[in-house]
């Protein structure tokens, strides 16, 4: 379908289109494409834009990401589709992992997916053998790699849904969530959230990384600052005041 | 997939995988997947639950379809995968009759969206065999049929499009929408916006169809009462206390 340009929700009907097409090839899943509406209604509901709060967020992320040992992204079919380039950068110049975990898992979405992200630039995706389990949680969503996610320090999960998001903290790790809903169970759970559309979010946290890279004492201030509740407050009241200027 | 009944979201993941399926089936567009999370994500603003704004607001359009010469119902791919049983119930008791519209038409879509409302019970429904054309809205949702859409003087439309509820509305049309965000085009346009869930509003409808049918003032005071700019406020402020509870 032609999109036209005049028609007041441009932007979000290309995506709209894209995330179809990758459906239809076989990346994208079914309920991916649902989760994809609810985070499209969060976002007009935030004004499809940056908030101070999200950008800050978004720094504390990546402060911790430079301060990990063991620093991982995780991806999934939504995440590969909408910002698949975005994510090899960010991986690159912080460095840290990249390894592959869908809900919906079948060995040809996961070759899919894997594939899709190395096409885009990936060097080495994780996911494919995986030879550990995260424990508490229900279907192969849990399967993962020992050298990837279970190693892993500090986990940048961007579209996580919160049984998930809920093993890796039970599993002592530092979890990095980026959730258009400042209400959700991921949201709550993790220790720093972004409540940012995950193509304007990814693209920000690049942005910070120089930075944050050198002035080692602004990013530990950052984290020792950031309260992760009073920010998530910080979008409800954002939603509620937008919603109540009509 | 196997949804645990314990999974806090339960009923909406049974609907979710209802969807994919029907999606597979080609009856529900990839897009409109993508719409119903949208719809989702105000539901659990709203609570998901009827609130009394909407149940109000679901007497005042079952008033409107009773006072109507040619009442009709606008069924898409989303409304007859969620409550096609329901559609037809509220067809026979007003009597309303149904017309099949879609933004992603093809024939064969069209065929099989019908052909669905038939298994479920309809005994007629127009739309395969446009004659008319809706003035003011692009792409071959303006088909329709004369003795239908065209001659009707109230239509519900049940999860419609900004620019078609617009395009009813100029050619001078009643009309009655099922939308949950209450911010929308087609919520501000519409005569009359109930902000529910559709699964939850069309049953509503249909158990207030009795009592309207026989008290006729109490048809026309609902009509003449009703104020869908106050009642969609209500909704606003409906969700902005549910989001600040937490």
């Amino acid at each position: 379908m032609v999109v036209s340009k005049d028609h007041p929700r441009y932007r979000s009907l290309v995506i709209r289109e894209l995330l179809a097409e990758l459906n239809k090839a076989g990346l994208v899943s079914t309920t991916g494409l649902i989760a994809h509406g609810r985070g499209e209604a969060f976002d007009y509901l935030l004004g499809e834009t940056t908030n101070p709060n999200a950008l800050e967020a978004e720094s504390v992320a990546v402060a911790y990401m430079l301060e990990a040992k063991n620093p991982l992204i995780s991806v999934n079919g939504n995440v590969a589709a909408l910002c698949p380039r975005e994510i090899v950068s960010l991986s690159e110049i912080i460095p840290a992992k990249i390894e592959v975990n869908l809900f919906h898992r079948t060995d040809e979405r996961m070759e899919r997916v894997c594939a899709h992200m190395e096409a885009m630039g990936a060097k080495r995706v994780l996911g494919r053998n995986p030879d550990a389990k995260l424990n508490g949680i229900a279907s192969d969503r849990s399967l993962c790699t020992r050298e990837g996610i279970l190693m892993a320090d500090v986990v940048l999960v961007p579209l996580e849904d919160g049984d998930r998001a809920e093993a890796l903290l039970h599993a002592g790790k530092i979890v990095l969530a980026i959730d258009l809903n400042p209400l959700s169970r991921t949201s709550k759970a993790a220790t720093v959230t972004i409540v940012d559309e995950v193509t304007r979010a990814i693209p920000n946290m690049i942005d910070s990384v120089d930075e944050l890279k050198t002035d080692l004492s602004k990013r530990r201030s950052l984290i020792s600052t950031f309260d992760n509740k009073a920010n998530l407050k910080k979008s409800v009241q954002m939603i509620c005041k937008r919603l109540q200027k009509d």
